[in-house]
């Protein structure tokens, strides 16, 4: 099938089965990333207790696990779930915003990948390079790097893993390890939208949440990111200003149609 | 008085008084809420530290408890801001999210009801229902039963307990045990915006905020939620889609005057 | 150098150098006020774990401790963020959110005045009473004092501690003690939009992350609320309604240009 068919018939199943999709995420974008989850046509819940998250992820068709404000108490939460989701066999998708940034979260992504082996990490260049270098920084959450500075180790990082890792920027890298795929749908006033990267996060949570099974893992992240950024390319036809595009974002994660898709989405296969 | 008159006169309080509503609520909704609260003409408060919330609660005119997103520290700062609004006297609204997607958050919904007594409770069919009955369940934060289903429930709680409930969905159900309440304004694209309940609770509290007393709570409760169906109505006549339309929720909110009231509004009293 | 001209070119360093601002802040405004630091061109970081929050501040240009949702483990970490930030000596803004509504946040308030001498405190006419005054009220998060009656108050804050004190309101009056200015910029819109006063604290705090030296703190600060209250009215021309006017106000954060700010800009220096 082709790429583009694969993300029409991957929107539609969202929209059929309204996934579930389990967030532990920071403070800062849990409204936007819900909204969007929302907008895709699949179902946000946010719980972050310990008393309870097992049991919430036990209900989930997909867990987004992102340390953008972290506590110590949110990572035991974090690891529960995580835990849970395992049980269940339901994809996780780890966002170590800020990676690179803090010792403390560089840290605690590794030891979310070590210890957890997520079905994918999704970071921009300096995040995901965090994960992989010594003494890699980021500029607070923001990359300093770009996508093609990372390509070969987030390869390395896929197959040692066998995880998907995915550099958001201004083209898209998305890796299983065997399969490469580039996006090159977007827009920079994404830049200029806090959580942005983290909807990223719960959009491809959104696609996972409907595979069938993890060899779909890579071509829905690929899907999702494409998806994502099609819309941002709608919304920023009417609207050339941060405020007004992150509202025609949303409405854009909802309306776009099998037209829209065929005629927009950038996705291909590639050779790392 | 007529229904809608009624209406009419508590939002004229609301402006008049901007009165004081102190949220305990959770982090996905904390600033929608506080805008829906804005629009309306009243004033939010958000406080959850052990150290303040009575002392908060003491200043205000209603308090909102919502459990969204739960922890052990926030639920003892609910215990304390409950106590402090029975003392002074003003309406407590709690808001049940998610009772039934876990054990943890239908015991909280429970001991709160039991032990606090709230003037009025709002949720969704699954979220009263799991009140109500072991072993009902919810799908997350999204209801998986009808208004219908619940309706003689609701009305057994509000007697057993001498409290409001207020059921929402496409048709709100609002009884006090004796009197009852139907709300046939709203609009399907508030299920696709986050916290479209959460800010109903809101709007509930501020109509709560300026009643002469406890015999009023059923209607102004009805009240609130015709006001705020009614905004989001007028939302959608040009938003047809969940990231404009959230806005321009918040616009009509803050809009909506006697003509359009005295058009629109649907709400009446119903044999249960 | 014409204070207009001041504004333009703080506003032109931002934009160069995107500076970090890390910060402290509440619950109901993290997003709104990290969109307005990218708005403005500056880049937001959100980051409150006693684990990391020192070194966050090491890397940042400025940092804003706002106390809005107050908490013994937040209270630690900006304590531990503010001697950081001294460390480096980069700016300090503290937004003493709803200081005189409860104890406790009137002593959190006067302790980071006290103890860790930020450059700037801001809020308005009830808060900043309430840092000097005891038995100063504030009605929840809302002022009931002017700013007029509280200036001269202000002047001897700033004299005695050292620091700028800038009291927002119909009118700004911002003062280090020796200089003072006053802002006409603004909207009242802005009062029916959540977090239009953390909001000013973050511009602010993106403008002093430009300064040369303290030395120009006062007119940084002065300059950021000017600039602030200009979108705000160009916000308001189009939009006359609390929702679509606070996403207006992100848009023209981001799109005011030179022209704008010469024929807008209502700064003056003032006899306090």
């Amino acid at each position: 099938m082709d790429l583009t068919e694969k993300v029409i018939a991957f929107r539609k199943r969202i929209i059929e089965r309204s996934p579930l999709v389990h967030h532990i995420t920071n403070y800062v974008v849990m409204n936007v990333t819900a909204n969007v989850t929302l907008a895709m046509g699949a179902s946000p819940v946010m719980a972050h207790a310990r008393e309870e998250v097992a049991e919430m992820s036990a209900l989930a068709s997909a867990l987004v696990i992102n340390i953008g404000t972290l506590s110590r108490t949110w990572i035991e939460a974090m690891y529960l779930a995580c835990e849970a989701a395992r049980r269940k066999g339901i994809p996780i998708v780890v966002d170590p915003v800020g990676a690179g940034a803090t010792k403390y979260r560089t840290e605690v992504s590794r030891h979310l990948l070590d210890c957890y082996v997520p079905s994918v990490v999704r970071g921009n260049s300096s995040e995901i390079r965090a994960l992989i270098e010594e003494g890699s920084t980021t500029k607070g959450v923001d990359s300093i790097h770009t996508v093609d500075e990372v390509k070969s180790e987030a390869v390395n990082l896929a197959q040692t893993k066998k995880i998907v890792v995915a550099i958001t920027g201004v083209e898209d890298f998305i890796t299983d390890g065997e399969e490469h795929y580039c996006v090159r749908n977007g827009h920079e006033l994404m830049a200029r939208v806090t959580g942005t990267g983290c909807s990223a996060t719960s959009v491809i949570a959104a696609f996972l949440a409907v595979t069938q099974d993890r060899s779909e893992y890579a071509i829905a992240t690929a899907a999702g990111l494409a998806y994502y950024g099609l819309a941002a390319e709608y919304a920023a036809r009417d609207h050339q200003a941060p405020g007004s595009f992150g509202i025609a974002l949303l409405d854009w994660l909802y309306r776009l149609n099998d037209t829209h898709l065929r005629e927009g989405i950038r996705l291909e296969q590639v050779q790392s």
